[in-house]
């Protein structure tokens, strides 16, 4: 047995630049204290009142507010030092060809500094961090503050998005060809960033909120028939099944369609895809894929809508065996998706009121219990085919 | 665009199978009803009381006792002919090349029957079943009832094990080498009795409870260097993930090694894979591994031992760094352990009272925290390399 030192050209090129981007960033701190000046971070804020909804570019983004973290300022003292330990622990990371997560980055940096209190020189004891959230967050500062995303400092995480299709990849040393997974599938790296595009053969990307659900689409040949690229976010979306979503939108220009259970929080996690999540603004400029179109299911799928001269999908005794009487949870959050600035247009008022009166839901699983063919060769195509898509 | 017909060779000869069980295991029914007898079904009981382990061949089992499912007793005349709904729903969507899920399952037969009452002739309302729990628990006894798997009447699944390696399968109608899927992995199929192992350069199989580690390790080229099948259930393992691994065991001859936590939840993952699930034990005859060691993260890997002559592989400045104090209910988990006859060893007494006594737990992410290089080229391949392994 030999020692562990691989690591894939794609990687040592990504590490390079990483480390360059750090050196440069945190040389402020350096210089600053060179020149004779306090050391200060200054960070663009990533609270709420600071994450903006652009209606033109369609993105939740962060505003222009800015925070300055001091050495010399008592309050700021232990966050700006636990900034720069945390850039310092990736540093290293990086120099040593290690693949950190945030899990055992705050490990990696998690100790007890003791330090002699004046005048009584008794001594105390301080913790770099105690719980996880408080290391995320500095992290999410560096990520902001050097505008590298985690993924480019090849922070890894665990990963559920799943890919077939007609379509070649380069991932680190290999070529892979999603068409060739067999019942199986693709699981996506965690750094999408690093995945060059070989070749095509699609017409549209199928995102499909449950993975059961696009076990079985795949196995049904659904991406062969449709040429489509077919993906599973598993339930919310991550990082990576996101920005493997941008991609394919942004530079191989495939239009993307999502599918999602009809409840609140199906529609939540369409909106997580389109414009990006309220807490983690910062990443929708690169996360998020403005383009990407709401398939359903859809209230007015279930029930028809005469506003919409749109007949129901489903039958009346089908209704009465598949739908679930929303919870007040799904009432609640159906409320607070109608005062988010994306969720505010006409046609997603017509589906969130029909909720908010129906009162029930109705889960992917219920239109393949219907029939697999039903879903796969008519709701889909059909709605695809005339347009029946909220954008 | 065309309709969707596609099915796999694999998959189609696999529904001429299950169609031909069904039917003759059903065929009892008709005989009965043809012959004059009430109509009956004899299935071995699914309860704590008739689930036995087996010390030989560690495996946990049904035993021998049965119940009558009778369609004449008022008491089973529902579960009967919920049982038979369940059988024909199946067996309609193996004749129409449907891949059901056992959600989808649960809606394909929800309705309810209108009946009329008597003497009164009002009529009466009875829903065939009102939750999934109850469908479920059908599918089981057809499962036991049949002696084929889920999985083999093309029942598909949310999926989440991932496989790298030097291995090559036939999974569908592709061929697909898993040394060859760059900084992503080759997702598991839910019906992993179809996939055929094609050639297979490794030694061994590290099995990671978590994605994120088994990430790490993957990126860092652990199962190149090592020549190691490199897995990950991604928590609580499923079906498929314990039968793919399973295979591995008993048809590649490769031994097992699991690495979870170091703490009862950990203990028992790595028990379900060894020994089988105390709900499923009609499973563990086709999906546990009875030889896989539990290789870490052991109590006495974190403190060392007096009694194993063992030292710890960190210091106390990691200990205390690391270590997370243990909460009630990991306490209570850990004292059901010991009462688990397959943790009745002396060896897992040690780790158990290790833990009891000490009353902290230990992540994996811990041992990445203090250096992948640690992890990857000193605990793991030392660890085995000594044989300090559970069997």
């Amino acid at each position: 047995m030999s020692a562990t030192s691989y690591s894939s050209k794609v990687d040592v090129k990504a590490r390079e630049r990483a480390l360059k981007v750090l050196h440069e960033k945190f040389y402020v701190v350096l210089k600053d204290i060179l020149e004779g000046r306090p050391p200060k971070l200054v960070i663009k804020k990533r609270t709420l009142s600071n994450t903006i909804y652009e209606p033109e570019r369609k993105l939740l983004l962060l505003g222009e507010s800015v925070f300055e973290r001091s050495l010399l300022d008592l309050r700021e003292a232990k966050k700006f030092m636990q900034t720069l330990l945390m850039a310092s622990i990736i540093y290293e990371a990086l120099s040593n060809s290690e693949y950190p997560t945030i899990r055992d980055l705050y490990y990696r940096g998690k100790h007890t500094i003791r330090y002699r209190k004046l005048p009584s020189k008794n001594v105390g004891e301080e913790n770099t961090w105690d719980e996880q959230s408080e290391s995320d967050s500095v992290l999410r500062d560096i990520e902001v503050f050097t505008n590298v995303l985690r993924e480019e400092m090849l922070i890894l995480s665990k990963e559920k998005g799943k890919v077939v299709g007609d379509l070649k990849i380069r991932s680190g040393d290999d070529i892979i060809d999603l068409s060739k997974m067999g019942h199986g599938a693709y699981s996506i790296e965690p750094t999408p960033d690093l995945i060059d595009f070989i070749e095509v053969n699609a017409e549209f990307v199928l995102v499909v909120e449950k993975d059961a659900v696009f076990q079985q689409l795949h196995r049904a040949g659904f991406w062969r028939s449709y040429r489509a690229v077919l993906i599973t976010s598993a339930g919310q979306p991550d990082r990576a099944t996101r920005r493997f979503v941008r991609r394919l939108s942004e530079e191989l220009k495939l239009p993307v369609y999502v599918i999602s259970d009809s409840d609140p929080y199906g529609f939540y996690i369409y909106s997580v895809f389109k414009t990006g999540s309220i807490t983690l603004s910062y990443e929708s400029e690169r996360l998020a894929t403005p383009s990407a179109r709401f398939l359903g299911v859809m209230m007015t799928d279930i029930f028809g809508s005469n506003k919409l001269n749109k007949k129901p999908y489903l039958t009346e005794e089908e209704r009465r065996n598949f739908i679930i009487r929303a919870k007040e949870r799904d009432i609640k959050r159906a409320r607070e998706l109608k005062e988010y600035p994306w969720f505010k247009s006409e046609r997603w008022r017509i589906e969130l009121d029909e909720f908010l009166e129906r009162r029930v839901k109705l889960e992917i699983e219920a239109l393949a219990g219907k029939g697999l063919k039903f879903l796969a060769d008519k709701y889909i195509p059909d709605k695809i085919g005339i347009g029946d898509w909220i954008e």
